[in-house]
């Protein structure tokens, strides 16, 4: 057995101590009872100390004591086996390395990639060891982290890039390695550090992967340019997703549009543009090339050709291509669906249908990228310990390497959890059919929507769901709750009702829990308005965390909020877990009022009642029949007991009117839990 | 000299005192100082007291002392004449009579037609009395009335229907009357007492009047049923307006269309519905049923007619057919774009064309119809005294016909005000043309918009048009701004930023003073949602103030707010105002900075700089250097004295960092007023 990272780099901090004295962190990176005579409080929440003594201390109080001794995902070390079923216990919490560990540790107002003590201010691996005893506190037991891999900064978007365009999936994206520990140790033991902590604390740690995309400088090109669509270089300039006439704005290539699609004229002009790879065209010269450093340019200089840009695969989608990245040639040969339309050595193409070959296959597989995909997840497992994955554009792979994924990684770790990109809740049971464990669902678009009855919608619906699904107001893709109508009022409220959703996994996507209100993308039911919800003063105005240097706003005067109310409802939800993914257990109270949630759990004679105000500005009051509940339970207590309000001065909480029926009145945005 | 109403109100209330003793009211409406030992105050804000006592008090107190003794507008009492311009001189309440002084007085939980006393509850013109004291004191000196004439109750819309279907210029809403009066005074009394008492306090009066259209129920179908447009009774069912293929959704029809108009079989299928009016297809019939009961039944039962009801003036509009309302035929012929693909002998029909007749007008006008329509202000002004008025429609309205409606206004008063419907801010000059004094103007959808930098723009641009607009962020068709992003705080950054708009009128839609969340309409910029903007509890949960009983929330825990703002702040704006007005005494300060607000105004020596701050949610920060401002106004003063500021406790105020360089320092939604 190997002797466990974290007692290497507790010795190396102990060691280097003295080295800064001045390193400013969110006072939220202490909760777990950081004590230090020479650390400084400032008046906007910052702590200021030395950093190897805050490392050093933050190991050896919070994880030292039951750190791991094997590289090896949670549910390994301890011989579980749900299939991957461990999710719906979950409270995730996602995060982006760069951004959610970010801080101005000079205090200098920006954001440096080395500041005046030469450290990286960006977020690192290491750092995020610092938000863990904090997640803790909130019942969070999965951490959830964005691309994590190596990306491209040669067309990149904002300062820092799109972690989405993934240049190897091998290795780490090295902006994530700490200044602080750099010279003594490697970025994968950084990672490996960093999962070993969140298992000491009993916390998983789930990876994102993108196998349908890659960078269009893809370090798989040099030996493998056969595995990318290539254009003519001189043609590049009105390359695009052909416009298709007499098909709708938006619409998915369902195979009724397809003949539309090949009879068009205008998409011979795009498949011309295309050309074989340069391998393929000239091998023997390729074998001169390929070691340039630069090869792209190289490949351009000598063959005219260069790596085709991704597009949507929605026809008569208006977005512009993706210039960022490109689709793997999952295929030797075409569709079959475009074989009647196409001579057969016509070169391979980017069109809907190739992009999406989970509905248009070919007939002959790229086995060794499929391999090489498949073996992401293992490759991680492995060298790390991960304890489950997303898997992006899962819904546009090729059925059999989808499957091949999910055996791969269940053959390392049979417990390995998978998470759907699936935002329709109508698919859930096809997710699982896939071996999916949840689905992302609509959370994110629902739950903002109170006004019309779609949040409250959400919280009833989602019980009879074939998969869990992630409760969540906001994703990394979509507006911020706090920037929504009902701001802060709502966004408690939310974050308290999706601990008790049923079917439901809490998901925080990092900042929901210091009401960020910047977006972090304008990917989802968004508009550029969502990138400047900051004082125009402020240095993050205008920018997003997916592209640009971001901090998360972790001193605004009211982050305790979330935080405190989480950690008081979170051993309430633990007692109540069982209910909650047991159909059976569940009683809704159903009104017309769009406003009034009422989740009735019932376990044995036990009787726990979620009630939400879901109107952030006004009081919601309700009468309640329980005797249907009554029957089932037998539980005849006439006098409920208040287990938790987000209310400081709740409103009489639960008055029986009746032997039966029970007076709830809510404050607004008020959820009161309450016993009988 | 006739004696003055105010003192018959006086003294019947006087002799009357002791009926009621328990009648409720906010206690907004008591501002003035009432004072009563037998009243009570309860703990949400309401007054009880004796009614008689009240009204006698307010009129003794607040009225008696200026009563006017003669019936004239208040420019004719005292011998003005700006041909209207009074106007920009103005701030204008607007209110809809039924709804402003609605209140449930005797706590009963419904707002009654007859409550336990006998009393009706929704707004009369007597109960407008109490809130002119409090619409003073916040600097109001125009009460602008939307519709008080009668309006039809047949085919109504809500549960009291809405007044813009009027049934006759010329009778008064029956139900403004109150009870508390209506045994010894006429209605036209009770109007004439408002005018009396807004007179008394130098508040000018404006009422809405609607010449383009009037309800199917018309009063003037009896004696004038060739007036009006009628179609086959048995056809109606697919009435509608005529959908023309190859027009754009929603296209003004403009000459270039209506050939494709003509040339469209569709509108051939609707002209054919339409024929003559029952008068001119059997006079002698039409004598023996025309005193019917019900006329229009008896026309129907007789003639297989009815009056074809009203639809939108746009082509290919989506909106069903008005059925409330209809078009007054204004021309006997038909519209001279019309006459080459239509038979002579075709009934009158209602078209795009027939609709918009200021673009195509007939050559045979309906003389006696637009004598009545130009002589309804008249008719107002000798009754009751007004002052301005509104014009609904105006821009569809004939030119000679609306120059004849201007003309006789002013033939009574020189100093008639006249209010634009017009809210593209681009028709200024044109408006003015016409003889208008003021625009509404765009200010309902751009100052709400405060993220995208619409809202910054409308307080820089307002300074340029050709006439005074409404300095307003909602209206009565709008969402209420206390609804929209940024709640109270924008609320009343708005109010005030609105007071100190260049070239702005401030106006008030009733309501907005108190924050109101709830619409009154959903007519512009608006979804179903703004009607569901209370608790589901709330009794007026999905109501509109336009069709339904409404009771504005005038308990709303911070209704003193924007009063107590607007009563600090008028004193600053009085002495502003010929500044207000004019473009070379107003100096912008330009930044990228959307939401920073800079007006500075040069009077003399003196420089006055309102700084606002359209973000609710952020610090905003600006340099400002005042060197130019220096060299025309040779003031070198450089410390400034902070006049106002929304918050209570501001930040740094004016800091100079330089001589002639400020740092100003806003807070979330900070307005600040400072004086150099």
């Amino acid at each position: 057995m190997k002797k466990n990272l974290l007692k290497k780099f507790h010795e190396y901090f102990k060691k280097n101590e003295g080295r800064i004295n001045h390193y400013a962190i969110p006072d939220l990176w202490q909760v777990w009872g950081y004590d230090n005579d020479s650390a400084s409080l400032t008046t906007d929440g910052q702590v200021i100390t030395d950093p190897d003594h805050f490392f050093k201390t933050l190991i050896e109080e919070v994880f030292l004591k039951d750190a791991p001794n094997t590289t090896a995902s949670l549910s390994m070390q301890h011989n579980l086996n749900t299939s991957g079923d461990w999710l719906k216990d979950s409270a995730i919490y996602s995060s982006l390395i760069r951004t959610s560990s970010a801080w101005d540790h000079d205090r200098s107002g920006f954001l440096e990639n080395s500041n005046r003590d030469g450290i990286k201010e960006t977020g690192t691996f290491l750092k995020t060891l610092a938000l863990l005893p904090f997640l803790k506190k909130m019942g969070i037991n999965a951490l959830y982290l964005l691309p994590i891999m190596t990306f491209s900064k040669s067309h990149k978007k904002g300062d820092m890039g799109s972690p989405y365009g993934v240049q190897d999936f091998f290795a780490l994206d090295e902006a994530l390695q700490d200044d602080l520990t750099k010279d003594a140790f490697t970025i994968d033991e950084e990672f490996r550090l960093l999962v070993e902590a969140a298992h000491s604390l009993d916390m998983r740690v789930l990876i994102d992967i993108i196998p349908r995309t890659n960078a269009i400088d893809s370090h798989f090109i040099k030996e493998h340019p056969e595995w990318f669509y290539w254009v003519k270089a001189d043609q590049l300039n009105d390359y695009g997703p052909p416009y298709i006439e007499g098909i709708p704005s938006t619409t998915t290539p369902k195979e009724k549009y397809m003949k539309k699609v090949y009879e068009n004229k205008n998409i011979y002009k795009h498949i011309d543009k295309f050309d074989f790879d340069p391998k393929t065209k000239d091998p023997e010269l390729y074998e001169k090339i390929k070691d340039s450093d630069n090869l792209l340019d190289a490949i351009e200089k000598h063959y005219n050709l260069t790596v085709a840009p991704a597009f949507s695969d929605h026809i008569n989608d208006a977005q512009p291509p993706w210039t960022d990245i490109t689709f793997f040639r999952l295929f030797f040969d075409h569709p079959s669906v475009a074989k009647p339309y196409i001579k057969k050595d016509t070169p391979p193409y980017i069109l809907f249908d190739s992009i999406k070959c989970n509905l248009y296959p070919g007939q002959k597989p790229n086995k060794e990228l499929w391999k090489t995909i498949a073996n992401i997840i293992p490759y991680y497992q492995k060298t790390f310990g991960i304890d489950g994955a997303r898997i992006d554009m899962g819904h546009a792979l090729p059925k059999d390497l989808l499957a091949m994924i999910i055996q791969n990684a269940r053959a390392v770790d049979p417990d390995f959890g998978f998470i759907a990109e699936e935002l329709d809740n109508a698919n859930a049971q096809d997710a699982k059919d896939k071996g999916y464990n949840m689905i992302i669902g609509n959370g994110f678009f629902a739950q903002p929507r109170v006004f019309d009855g779609s949040a409250k919608k959400f919280f009833y619906q989602a019980a009879d769901l074939e998969l869990p699904l992630f409760a969540a107001p906001e994703t990394h893709d979509t507006p911020r709750i706090a920037a929504r109508d009902g701001k802060e009022a709502l966004s408690k409220t939310l974050a308290v009702l999706n601990m008790f959703t049923p079917n439901g996994v809490p998901f925080i996507n990092s900042g929901l829990e210091i009401f960020e209100s910047q977006a972090m993308n304008l990917g989802l039911d968004s508009t550029p308005l969502e990138a400047k919800r900051l004082s125009y003063n402020d240095p993050f105005f205008g920018k997003l965390a997916l592209f640009d240097r971001y901090q998360l706003h972790y001193t605004y005067e009211l982050r305790y909020v979330i935080p405190a109310i989480l950690n008081q409802v979170n051993p309430i939800r633990e007692k109540l877990k069982p209910a909650l993914f047991d159909r059976k257990k569940l009683h809704t109270y159903e009104s017309d009022n769009p406003f009034f949630v009422g989740l009735i759990y019932m376990q044995g004679k036990k009787i726990t009642m979620v009630f939400g105000n879901l109107n952030p500005f006004h009081v919601e009051q309700a009468h309640i029949d329980i005797t249907p509940i009554r029957r089932k339970t037998k539980n005849t207590k006439t006098k409920g007991k208040l287990l938790f309000s987000t209310h400081e001065a709740p409103r009489l909480f639960a008055q029986f009117v009746s032997e039966d029926v029970i007076d709830i009145h809510l404050g607004p945005g008020e959820v009161k839990i309450v016993e009988l």
